[in-house]
C-alpha cells in the first residue's frame, strides 16, 4: 500500500508551527494503515520539519529564539547575502534541522510520544506557501 | 515483510550512549531481512537518537560537553524553565540530533560503516525510560 | 521492488559538495519506480548528507563557515584529539548535519524541491573517498 500526496501549508510568520493536526487532517488514508511508516519532505531549503514538544509553546519559542543567536543576521561571515538578511541564516537552519521526517504508523496512526507534535519551521520572513511531500507506505488493516 | 516493535531502554545517567548491541539484542528477526530498512524513532522530545563513532568514549563524551556549550543552562534567554534548568537545553539538543534513524538492511543486518555506532542521546539529569519504536520493512532471505 | 547499492565518492576536499547528479546516474534503475522511496546513508561518521540551496556556491560555502565557526578545531574542551585537529571537529559536524536522507520518488525520480540539491559534507582535510549505501523501494510503472 502506498499514498503519495503534496500538501501545501498556507504563509505562516517566522517560528516553529505545531501542524500535527493538519498533516493528519490531509491524510485521513492513514487510518487504513495497519503498520507502516509516515515520511516527509519539505521541499524548501529555508523551511524545516522536526518533531518536538507540543504542549507548551513557550518551547517552540525557546528553540526558535535559539536558532537566532546561533545564526545572527547581518553576521560578517555571510557572503550569500543577494537574497536578504533572513536568508542564509534560513538555510543553516534549515540544514540543522532537516528537511524530512519519518513516522511509524500502528493501528492507523502515527505512534508518537505523548509530548511529540510534528512542527513546520518557518525560517524566514515571507517564506510563502510551504510544500510538503507525504509519502506513506505499509499493510493495510485486515 | 515487517516487523514493528517497541524498545525499551533502562534509564542512563545524562550523556551520548553506544546502544548498538541492545537494539540488535531486541530485534533477533532482523536476521531474516535479505534487504530492508531499520527504521527506529525515540518517543520523546529531551533525547535524540544519533549515529556517531563507536571505539572512542571519548568522542561521545566530546560531543556531549560541546552540546552543553551551545545549550547552557540558566542561560537568560530561555523563558521555559518551569520543569527544571535540563530541560529546555534537552529540547534543543534532541531538536539538533534528531529522534529517528533510518539504516539500510542487507544479509540480515544493518549495513553500517565500520565505526558507526547507534547512540541513544540522553539529554536529562534524570530522564527515566526511554521507548523507541523499531520498525523494519524489505524483503526476506530465499 | 527493491534496489541496494554501495555508492562510492571519490576524495573530495573538505567542505559542502553537490552530488544530486552523481547520486542519479549511479542509480539509473529510479527510472522504473512510480512511486516510492530512496534512502541514502553515508557509511563514516566524519561526513554528512544534506539537503540545501543547489544554485548558489555561496551557499554551501557559509553553511561550511558556519560550521568551522560552530565546532572549532584546537579548542580546549577536546580531548579526541590524537586523530588529527580535524578529527572531532569533523565528528561533531556530522552528527549535527545528520548520516542520512530519505527522498519520495515519484514517476522516476525523486520529488525534491526547484532548490534542493542533494549535498556530501566533507569534514576532514583529507577524507579520503566515502561510501554512501543508497536503498530504493516503491512499485514500479505498469
Amino acid at each position: 500500500m502506498w499514498l503519495q500526496r503534496t500538501i501545501t501549508f498556507e504563509p505562516r510568520p517566522r517560528g516553529i508551527h505545531l501542524v500535527t493536526g493538519e498533516v493528519l487532517g490531509a491524510l485521513p488514508e492513514l487510518g487504513d494503515f495497519e503498520v507502516g511508516i509516515l515520511h516527509l519532505l519539505i521541499q524548501h531549503t529555508s523551511a524545516s520539519l522536526t518533531l518536538t514538544e507540543n504542549a507548551s509553546p513557550e518551547v517552540r519559542a525557546d528553540l526558535d529564539a535559539w536558532l537566532d543567536r546561533a545564526a545572527p543576521e547581518g553576521a560578517p561571515y555571510w557572503t550569500h547575502t543577494l537574497e536578504g538578511d533572513d536568508d542564509m541564516p534560513a538555510h543553516l537552519k534549515a540544514a540543522l534541522m532537516g528537511s524530512s521526517l519519518s513516522l511509524p504508523l500502528r493501528g492507523g496512526r502515527p505512534v508518537l510520544g505523548t509530548w511529540q507534535g510534528i512542527c513546520l519551521c518557518e525560517h524566514r520572513d515571507r517564506g510563502g506557501a510551504r510544500s510538503v511531500v507525504a509519502t506513506a507506505w505499509g499493510e493495510g488493516k485486515a
